[in-house]
């Protein structure tokens, strides 16, 4: 793609249709245009078939928009979800349509801090200040959103929240024992529940089975890409992957699948020839820690400017999402439903105490995406991931792993600081 | 008592004997006695019958440490608490003692720094530090921890604290459907095994039916006073009312509850008479937020210093802790555990999503008090009660209450700041 043609493209009557902020949001989407320019077409050797990719940024607020739009007109439903601890294997049985909404930039902060207090999570301020002022076009066009009590800033923003857009809440236990489990699988059906009320319809089992196999699909690709970044040299820069996972908390699942497959399988040619996006020798590094929602790329970016390359993000952006698959083969809703929550009972955030199958699984992904450091990524004020971080600490002491721990913001304040401490990290690994 | 000759006593080889840093809690132990003089015994007109609660200070390392040895020689389990959700009853009906640990203080806040976040809680830090470092008995003597998953900083130290001390984790829901008590009630009884196994015997029937009665018997003694403080002039001042507030987290229940019926009889006397601690048109101030561990009395001696006094404290030192009794005529050990249960579900803590009828009880509590307006104290960093605030500022707003919102932690450096807002708090409520 021409660097110098590309940009968001603008939906102005679209987004004055979803009640938008239109000329502060056209500010905002020439605004990416320039940052996804500047982080992401500036790369050298990327692959051919990040072209879809491009073209879904490009069509961030427009293409993708209009297919959510053209749901709801078909009385399928449109949720939107800030946790991967949502099933989104139910919205897709309904036929409806899961979005993982905005949450990733600075821009949005400063509204939600006219409400909410300051010292809370960057991701929870943002999501919530991009309803308040009107600027994404997710937040205005789904049926609802569904959060979740993975946090206490997240939990009790949700009931500000529900002033603005109708909100429900899944309570996620703490714990998982027989009686978590029993709690979690009543909520589950509570969101079927509610989710079969908007669609209008109730979920077959045939529909169920159907919509596990189209979240294992997805689930899989991601995997498969994850493999692929273990080669060395890296067939992909970190900033591209990154993107990936952000793309899959909004894009249609079987399409997005698909293009990740195409684009694997273009991957399988470079490492089979030996060639990477960067020398083989270029310092690989692992990151840890919590998610980076869309169009958070900062820590990525400072990385690979310093000539290192990510090769994997142990994080809910990331593996987190994907490494588990449900079982596709059990017969009768029950079932479905039991084995549905076993596989988002084995998602090991730090919300849970304890969570020490964390640190084994980030073990297991040092290894695998044969990664030379660690760098633990927390949003600041993130209490749990904060604290969790003193045992991610003692597993590198203890395995000789180079570390490093940020705690950042969206803001750009820390960038100069964020990067040398980077760079001497990287020095670390390169010895 | 001669305010010239108070002081914290000390009983330095019995706190050898438990491990302690006896040469830097000697200097926290003077320390203590001089904020102690300073703060309480300049205060005019006290009620005689505070002379009990300044010995409970004097011997708060000593005698009723003594007294917690005693228990743990006869075989009797004393349980170390950092929330009101940990049911007392339990430990009472099997001959032990319950205690609300240090963790009030900015002295052990750099202990705990050097290990946990910064930017957390300043009571989850300053109780872990007391037992990092070494200078709480009440942390030295017990036999094991309860925490509760009440907030993402405690669920998650108590997995780091669990390394110093044994600590188990109650699992507290965060919201009140029928799933949720049926976890919780379960939870209770997993309390009740360990508390047992430690005791080494069965709790019967009867010892929980006491039990339950000495409890109610304590809470109906604070209930009294909250009510006598409602009388106008003020009988007794907001920091000695916060004082024995304090204290009834760590005296032996039925002695205390006698001591505050006596003072009670006093205070009754007072009203009669007319009497008070501070004249009748004095601003009369609500708290409402977060808990105050002894000894941070920060708030209630800015408050009290400018010519107002504190009436109520709704927070879990103060009317959360006390305003909802348990049925003491049901048999059976199930249904014993069903109304206790029922009873710890009604404290309205932010944790708990939604949470709204904590914002009836603070209009029922400002009424009952006959405070002119609210203070809103948030221990810096708390997520959960930052955010609920919003809808106690509502309130205040709604109702034409005069409303100050304070976060802060247990170090000096705000107190300038906060003695110039909450001057002009007063001097709206003054009008």
């Amino acid at each position: 793609m021409d660097a110098q043609k590309f940009e968001v493209k603008a939906y102005p009557e679209m987004w004055e249709s979803l009640g938008m902020d239109v000329p502060r949001f056209e500010k905002a989407r020439v605004m990416l245009g320039e940052a996804y320019t500047k982080t992401y077409l500036s790369q050298a050797k990327r692959p051919a078939k990040m072209a879809y990719f491009d073209a879904m940024i490009s069509e961030i607020h427009g293409g993708r928009v209009k297919e959510l739009l053209a749901a709801k007109a078909e009385g399928r439903p449109v949720v939107g979800t800030f946790c991967v601890y949502i099933p989104e294997e139910i919205v897709i049985a309904a036929g409806g349509i899961c979005v993982g909404l905005c949450g990733g930039s600075q821009g949005s902060v400063p509204d939600a801090e006219k409400i909410l207090p300051r010292n809370i999570c960057p991701m929870v301020k943002s999501a919530f200040g991009f309803k308040v002022g009107r600027i994404c076009p997710y937040f205005q066009a789904v049926d609802f959103v569904y959060g979740e009590t993975t946090c206490d800033a997240k939990k009790k923003t949700w009931e500000i929240l529900d002033r603005l857009v109708p909100t429900y809440v899944m309570e996620i236990p703490q714990m998982k024992k027989a009686r978590d489990k029993a709690l979690w699988i009543e909520e589950v059906k509570d969101f079927k529940a509610k989710v079969e009320e908007v669609a209008g319809k109730t979920i077959s089992e045939a529909e169920l089975a159907a919509a596990i196999k189209v979240m294992n699909d997805k689930r899989r690709a991601l995997q498969r890409l994850t493999a692929l970044r273990g080669a060395s040299p890296a067939p992909i820069s970190g900033k591209d992957a990154l993107l990936i996972e952000q793309i899959a908390f909004y894009d249609e699942p079987v399409r997005f699948a698909a293009k990740v497959n195409e684009l694997c399988d273009e991957l399988e040619v470079r490492v089979k020839k030996g060639e990477g996006v960067i020398d083989a020798g270029a310092p690989r590094v692992m990151i840890s820690g919590t998610p980076m929602a869309l169009p958070n790329w900062k820590v990525h970016n400072l990385v690979e400017t310093a000539g290192a390359v990510i090769v994997n993000e142990e994080s809910c952006i990331g593996t987190r999402y994907f490494k588990d698959l449900i079982d596709e083969n059990l017969p009768g809703m029950d079932a479905q439903l039991e084995v549905l929550t076993d596989r988002y009972m084995k998602i090991d955030c730090s919300c849970f105490t304890p969570n020490d199958e964390r640190i084994v699984q980030i073990a297991k992904e040092y290894q695998s995406s044969k990664a030379q450091g660690i760098i633990h990524y927390s949003l600041q004020f993130c209490h749990t991931y904060n604290i969790e971080e003193i045992k991610v600490r003692e597993l590198c002491e203890r395995e000789n792993i180079p570390y490093l721990s940020i705690e950042s913001d969206y803001s750009p304040e820390d960038v100069g600081q964020l990067q040398t401490r980077i760079e001497a990290f990287l020095e670390q690994i390169r010895g």
